[in-house]
């Protein structure tokens, strides 16, 4: 009976489609309060009123009794770090404590040290540590989630991330979907300090080859002394040319004109975004680039939050992601990303249920996979322990799912 | 073997003594790297190092291994309104869209819903919801908790609320202890609209003596135009002399004086103070009153957190708890609590966990009986999942608790 299941008395509700299509309006919800969900073969076969639904063997299914809760889509965490060696939690003292970046790195802090753990962290190491936080957000609610390489910044490195990540995608006992992005481009490595553009070579000429295949995705960091926006568009430029879609961690920290690029160059999505221009926002809502936001980053850094009704406003397509990683935000708490965008960046409810599925998936270009409850998708569903889903910013920061269902399984249940 | 533990291969971190007494700096942290661990009849027969510990017969004791991981005393939560009837969450969505106090009150909002609906609820309906909550608390690692009443406003079910909280004190089954608070002073109830000094005869003549021996302290809201200072001070000598240690909801809206009249009238705490006076400041650390500081409530509802600096710098003893209730803060969560505590309000994590710990204890009256890893005290503690205890803010808002001990018994297991 695997991925055979019958959720019977749901109150289903569900983003429909994808909202990252241009000019499409995102938040509103179909609601379906006597619901019945049927999973066949791992695909929903059906979800709708229970008066039509379909007859069909019942001991064939697994049959789960929602008791009038809510189901919603899974949860899609469209931007982590979640491989990695070591950790940073010295450093995350030092910089509550006022201490400056540059004498934080000078202490052996920074994404160089998190570099060095990774480089000589062994492949299993990694994994099991992934697994670990993936049983985590699992348990939140998530059943697809992105990774990224990156703190490799060099071949030999960044391919040991990439296949530790293509043995999650590929584990069939995982409890989620499994995404990966290739971000060779996360930071200049200090064998290159000062040769940013022999780096780019490198990368192209040598890693983009060796990556393809291995990760459905490029991400760059574009920052001003990071990747500067001419070397961001020749690396993004050979990634799309080599086959691969675009990421961007884009406008975090100055505003540089990541958005602008990410919409010259049809990405799929942008992401941080707390300094983009109002340019910006226009051309990825023409173009149809979602602006991935996450709120954890600026929570930990005491930063001002990204402006998401300028993007819901303009009708561009706003998903929510964790950015876990060890060193600017290490947490992947889907409820505390759900108070933040709820009461500090005035999301509705529904807006950031539609961020945190369908948006989450067309930020990941799964948008006809997985992200809401129609027929044909993949059966990712979660089940809340209430029958209201006002009631997942109402309980501040805390985790509202009572059971995660991958492909029609139950693999977590609170 | 209730009751009896052994936990090897600890790393032991602990507050000593109370750091509630007067003049006393807190947040000094004593740490045994290799420690062992045991209680004996629910109490801490030794914690200390492991090569110190007596000789006792393994086969009577339940063994735990931590595999070098922190051992912290449980977490105290010593201000909670755990038990009420019905939820708010529309009135949660139109607080975010901006809605008046007035407006929503006019909709059927405010304290008043929450009365109105835990006067028709039933004890068994209530005791089971407070035991939902209770059973998530243990899982993020909180071993002692208090419960008021004050959603009753009227005899009955003032009585009612605390004889729930009484069944729950006695039932052995319970995963931590509770203290309760008698809140008839939560608010002016819809009766008494125009007459507080009428409710406040009828609180004093009726409710102080039959709450007596139901509930270990009384609790007033002491705020302009809800229980004034003259008529706080009426009270609150009333329930003094009726024997009950006291506590107020102080300052927390206006700077009105709550901080000083609990001084004046030995407190043992003052709760919310986001709005306290340099005098309430310095009036509570001469006097001893814990200033017990709910930086959820403050993260709920945008405002500015209370100044936790202020207090630690006058040398007053500051206990955070959560606050968890229907309408300001619905929520219960101790990593968010601890977030708060270290990246808003500029608390090191040391005095986090004394304030979450020993002074959560003092703020019960309780430090000779819980909050700290000492010979003779109750077998509270919690395991986490790092063998660092710095990993409890740098996981932004995730737990870190891996295994909850209450009276020497494992309770939660995550």
């Amino acid at each position: 009976m695997k991925g055979n299941l019958i959720i019977k008395n749901a109150f289903a509700v569900t983003p429909l489609g994808t909202s990252a299509v241009k000019g499409e309006k995102m938040g509103s919800l179909r609601e379906i309060p006597d619901a019945t969900i049927i999973v066949k073969d791992e695909r929903i076969l059906f979800c709708g009123a229970s008066s039509e639904a379909p007859a069909v063997n019942e001991e064939d299914f697994k049959v789960l009794d929602a008791n009038h809760r809510v189901v919603l889509p899974g949860f899609v965490d469209s931007h982590t770090h979640l491989i990695f060696g070591g950790y940073r939690p010295d450093e995350f003292e030092w910089r509550l404590k006022g201490d400056s970046y540059m004498s934080i790195m000078e202490r052996g802090g920074g994404i160089q040290s998190t570099v060095n753990a990774t480089r000589v962290a062994g492949s299993d190491e990694l994994k099991e540590k992934a697994l670990w936080f993936i049983n985590r957000m699992s348990q939140m609610g998530v059943t697809t989630v992105e990774a990224k390489s990156g703190y490799g910044l060099d071949l030999e490195s960044e391919i040991k991330m990439l296949d530790v990540i293509k043995s999650l995608e590929e584990d069939e006992n995982l409890k989620l979907r499994i995404v990966g992005t290739f971000l060779g481009a996360h930071a200049v490595p200090k064998e290159y300090k000062g040769r940013t553009e022999e780096y780019v070579d490198l990368m192209i000429r040598d890693m983009l080859p060796a990556a393809k295949g291995k990760a459905k995705f490029c991400d760059i960091f574009t920052e001003k002394n990071v990747f500067e926006i001419d070397e961001s568009r020749r690396f993004m430029q050979a990634a799309k040319d080599a086959g691969f879609k675009l990421k961007f961690h884009a406008d975090e920290i100055v505003t540089l004109g990541g958005a602008e690029l990410a919409a010259e160059l049809g990405a799929v999505s942008a992401d941080h975004l707390l300094h983009v221009s109002d340019e910006g926002v226009k051309a990825m809502a023409e173009k149809g680039v979602v602006a991935t936001l996450l709120p954890l980053t600026a929570f930990a850094l005491r930063e001002p939050y990204a402006p998401a009704r300028k993007f819901v406003d303009a009708g561009a397509a706003v998903a929510l992601a964790t950015d876990l990683n060890p060193g600017s935000c290490f947490s992947g708490s889907i409820p505390l990303t759900i108070a933040l965008a709820c009461i500090y960046m005035n999301m509705t409810i529904e807006e950031t249920i539609t961020a945190l599925t369908i948006n989450g998936a067309a930020a990941l270009d799964l948008a006809s996979e997985t992200g809401s409850l129609e027929e044909g998708k993949s059966g990712d569903m979660i089940i809340l322990e209430f029958d209201n889903y006002r009631m997942l910013p109402y309980y501040v920061g805390m985790n509202c799912v009572s059971t995660v269902i991958s492909k029609g399984r139950v693999v977590s249940q609170n």
